[in-house]
């Protein structure tokens, strides 16, 4: 038996979220298909998290025990072959059997895309919120550094959470603007993508954490408000949850740096 | 009566090409059928030239004449929310009304897309030609400036061409290489952009001018074999016509300066 790893990236927009459920229609499914119609395996995969319905992944990563004695360097190629094409696997390398992809996850990082330009942008649609109106970014990085540390995050999870503890740590957060679409003479202020990394997330954080970041753009809210809210420990007290079309799960990191390929990590 | 020209962006994968035909579904007939909604007009569009069937447009030009007093900065946002989201009306202004957007045309810029790396880019997957195997960049360049000039351009048209003429001069041809997405220790080369600027474009001209560079990128052709071949006023000389997916009208350039607004031309 082999413990494999592997990186997963995908387009959320076509698919129920990344965890199988009832309904169906899931990458995670969708990847395990793959695999039995490869090794002839019918087996469960282990994600280092899921992610909601419709939000994309850049680098989702994976591990599951297989008998197969396929050499590890021709599963990505192999899987692609037999994965619809808004679903590819980038990476694949053996761990030791102990190694669980949840469990030794050290961090993990989401960003969130907001066009704040007039117009969509047309080739990135499905990876954008199109925001409609002025944003102060300078005061949104304000608020974002609110979060920074560790805090208990109730305010930022869904009412739903059943977590036992809401206490998570944001190691980082910021923001990168790309104003190269941004068409002179306009009020165009760019591609805003917002990066948040941190040692777990809980149900709906980013996107919380972004609805109440927009209203603090728009000038609804002040910067320091963040840490009011924070405090509050009240999910009524936050914005709304921003649509999942802007989510992505950008990297997923391990401390397995010594038997990986200098790649992967 | 009023002479109005825009700049539309669109996602061509879902259309039968850009120019009404007996086939229906193309992005000349849902530009119609917008301003039919908002002006109650039934009227023909004319555009700088046509695309084919699922090649893209950043900056596709067209013009035409409207009795509606809607005042012309309202046009976009009224176009485009009776617009599939894969059709964004972009730019708008009025022009005098012997302005033709086809005739008048200066120059005209296409992008061809390759994607050289050992995976597609999933979330640019519509907009690339994913090559398999090492393209030698440096020969393609060479081989690319051969087309510059104005010449015959017989062997890069399609043989169903009916142009009187094939003579068009290329003023300009570039390669941009982004490698952002490399990922190191691997054979990834990078996304390989492709522009040409001409004074116009024959059928299939620009994707038969990348299947033949890619012969030379693969080394089954040298860069001076363009010069040979294009002497030849032979189609069956050229390569392959590369796939419309990689495909994009860049921009279309007038000389209107004077009177549109400056980020318009």
């Amino acid at each position: 038996m082999r413990n494999l790893l592997m990186k997963v990236s995908y387009d959320g927009t076509n698919y129920n979220g990344f965890q199988t459920q009832p309904g169906g229609n899931t990458v995670q499914d969708l990847l395990e298909d793959a695999i039995e119609l490869l090794s002839g395996e019918k087996l469960k995969i282990t994600a280092s998290g899921r992610t909601d319905a419709g939000v994309h992944a850049r680098g989702q990563v994976f591990n599951f025990y297989t008998a197969s004695k396929i050499p590890v360097e021709r599963w990505c190629i192999a899987l692609n072959s037999r994965l619809s094409e808004d679903i590819v696997v980038t990476d694949a390398v053996e761990v030791p059997l102990e190694f669980h992809s949840r469990r030794e996850a050290k961090q993990k990082t989401y960003r969130y895309t907001i066009n704040a330009n007039q117009f969509p942008d047309l080739f990135n649609r499905r990876y954008q919120f199109h925001h409609h109106g002025r944003l102060d970014i300078t005061a949104m990085e304000e608020g974002l550094r609110h979060l920074i540390g560790t805090h208990d995050f109730t305010t930022f999870a869904s009412r739903k959470s059943t977590k036992p503890s809401h206490v998570r740590t944001i190691y980082d957060a910021w923001i990168e603007t790309d104003t190269s679409m941004c068409r002179p003479g306009t009020r165009d202020q760019g591609i805003i993508h917002t990066y948040v990394t941190g040692s777990g997330f809980l149900q709906h954080m980013v996107r919380i954490i972004m609805g109440t970041l927009m209203e603090v753009g728009e000038g609804k809210r002040t910067p320091e408000s963040i840490s009011v809210i924070l405090e509050a420990k009240n999910r009524a007290t936050a914005g709304p949850t921003a649509m999942s079309t802007g989510l992505m799960l950008w990297d997923v990191e391990y401390d397995i740096t010594s038997f990986v390929k200098p790649d992967f990590a």
